[in-house]
């Protein structure tokens, strides 16, 4: 195979007119696939059935603390689920709360609250003129999604290879006081797959703001879902760095078992310094009553442990890892001789990012939606929506079954070729 | 029985040495219980168990749309477990979001959603210099403190017997912009336990508001929970009340199963105009990816219907009301003929409301304290915890066993006399 960019024209418009026909063949298919969404997929949520015998009319609910679940109190969480999540992350229980079953929401909470009622006594978000976050790009729609609904202005930060940028983070945070947080999804990032490195991680901690109400909103999303056995990132411990470096209240960090029991009906917390977790609780006192403890012993019950819990993500592994290949191998067989995309290949996460030319990603998104195969928006892995080089794509690979997702990557792969093609007869 | 305020002053000197007598050797007993809060007690939360067998390995866990439950997604409810609460509370499906466990929850997310970001295009109320909401009193420490939490100013409404007072609520509503809303238990009220009569929604319904943005809060969490399986009340549909009066946007009810199934494991939900609903939905799909639609799915497959869930509350009454009637049976022998407090003899409901003479309610929740039983704070049942008239004391019988609650009343029941006793003493 020739890249694309060596053809000459007459190459090029022989290229096109096959593609097209290919194109116009398989929309005649009437398609209808997703690779959109970081959702697990049937199989996946098949190794969780067994948690749902866990607890019967005849089980005992109470927790380790003689409290019974079924009822009012404890709003923090139970101490066991706690302690499976010290096991997992390394922090301390006081360090956590728990939540109900999504971390997004704690997210969003975390920021209106701060918004409503300031962070450790300073002024309250929505009474300044002008808040900003960073953005680590590409990045989490949904992350963006919050900031822009609070009105935040939001600042792009490139992501290489080992975390975001961090002289642009250290510079920025250093001198401008509305900047009030940065969103980072630190290990397996979603999109890109990158973990940060432990120099990275070490910069972070070490931030010095000139806001003193600046939080590392740090979403451990990805913490233990890892693709193989052996092959795995690590990421240093938030927590025990800031600590290190003298700055313990500079972050917040999220996680949840979204994607690793139930995604709608899992558990999440929120993990922070024991004097930032005693502030949200007094506020949190206010807001509810405490949040689900039934699952929370389901699932506590179930797992027994972390290497219970780690035993089960290698099950997921094992159903997922074939489905990034089969769309890596395509990618690699079809594509890398043409020269007209790059993509990451992660150890972990639920996301391929694949960069096309330039301008052409918009389009792409467009003829597989044509095609019947819905993929993320385009621009959606930048704040308001806007890639400036208009060439990042999310691929999720996980959700649909192997046939779907073979079909699916095959009218991805043409629709990168075809616009490829176009942009390059039209240079 | 001599009514106190009939005594000689000998007299009640002689009645308190011997209420001295009595009181020492209880805190002799080192009792350790609680009337505080309206929680369910075992046995109550003991009828639902057979709803964790709903759900095991081998069950389908698709709602009637075709989802599967266990993934992301359908952020407002599963269509049966909305069309459950369509047949209990008679709304229509398109008005409600169903969210997680608890309602507090929705409240307090409701008010902060207005404080944010406005309701239906008005100004956001952190925006604006005063906000103010009505507290019908006695009322619900936790609608109080929510609202005390967002500063926003409390404005005392006496709380008759057939609801709040109506012509001060038209009056402050007509004249005040900044007053935007008002707090509501309109069935068995918290604490008093009236229902509001049909009158009192009609008017509610008919208010004209300076405040566009003016929102009644109806906070029915006690729809269906009856004492009786014949004497009960009725309350009239409030949404259908403010459609005939040409206000259909003016109110938000809220409810939830927490003392229908596992107060900490229940399903809550908002109900109001569709044109409400669907401005609240947009900002929810921000705030989070959906709640847990698995325990929606294990309550509609339980009760399978409003029949279903009807039956399940009148072995509710079937538990508590012996609990009630102990209560009111020993105020009625031992306290009426001594003329020195007043109570309520609710139909339904979690509590009973007693009135102590002027300025005696702190010190009886004090001594029953140091006795070792304990009351829910004197003055919770109004704004800032104060009571102007320090009298009204709220009754939860509802948590403690028959043998405990037998002895917390006793107790209660001679505090109340002692503190009366020493009262008319120094007057």
């Amino acid at each position: 195979m020739t890249a694309y960019k060596d053809m000459t024209k007459e190459q090029l418009m022989q290229e096109k007119s096959e593609l097209v026909k290919k194109y116009e063949e398989i929309k005649g298919y009437g398609l209808n696939l997703d690779m959109s969404r970081g959702k697990p997929g049937k199989e996946q949520l098949d190794i969780t059935l067994p948690m749902m015998d866990v607890l019967a009319s005849s089980s005992d609910y109470k927790c380790e603390n003689g409290m019974d679940v079924r009822n009012y109190g404890v709003m923090d969480g139970i101490p066991e689920m706690k302690r499976l999540l010290v096991e997992l992350l390394g922090y301390k229980a006081e360090q956590m709360i728990l939540y109900g079953n999504s971390s997004l929401n704690v997210m969003y909470d975390t920021v209106a609250r701060s918004m409503l009622f300031g962070v450790q006594g300073c002024t309250p978000w929505c009474k300044l003129d002008k808040v900003k976050f960073l953005c680590p790009v590409p990045g989490y729609d949904r992350h963006f999604a919050i900031t822009q609904q609070f009105n935040i202005e939001m600042i792009n930060i490139p992501l290489k290879e080992d975390g975001p940028d961090m002289d642009m983070v250290e510079e920025l945070v250093s001198k401008d006081e509305a900047i009030k947080g940065i969103w980072c999804v630190p290990k397996y990032s979603n999109p890109t797959g990158v973990t940060y490195s432990d120099e990275v991680v070490k910069r972070f901690a070490a931030l010095k703001p000139a806001a003193k109400d600046f939080r590392i909103f740090w979403d451990n999303a990805y913490a233990i879902h890892h693709l193989y056995a052996d092959n795995q990132d690590e990421l240093l411990n938030l927590g025990a760095e800031c600590e290190k470096a003298g700055n313990p209240n500079i972050y917040y960090e999220f996680c949840s078992t979204s994607k690793v029991t139930f995604p709608g009906s899992g558990v999440a917390a929120l993990i922070s310094s024991v004097e930032n977790i005693q502030e949200i609780k007094k506020e949190l006192t206010i807001q509810t009553i405490g949040h689900d403890k039934v699952n929370q012993l389901r699932h506590v019950r179930f797992f027994q442990n972390a290497d219970g819990v780690k035993a089960h993500m290698m099950k997921h592994a094992d159903i997922i890892r074939p489905k990034f290949e089969t769309v890596l191998d395509r990618l690699e067989q079809e594509l890398a001789p043409l020269q007209i995309a790059t993509w990451t290949v992660p150890k972990g996460g639920y996301f391929i990012s694949l960069n096309t030319l330039e301008g052409c990603a918009k389009k792409v998104v467009e003829k597989c939606k044509e095609a019947g195969v819905v993929m993320t928006s385009a621009g959606a892995t930048y704040p308001y929506g806007k890639d400036p080089m208009d060439s990042n794509i999310r691929i999720a690979p996980t959700f649909p079954s192997a046939d779907e997702l073979a079909k699916a990557a095959e009218v991805f792969i043409l629709c990168v070729k075809l616009v490829s093609v176009e942009k390059l007869l039209d240079a």
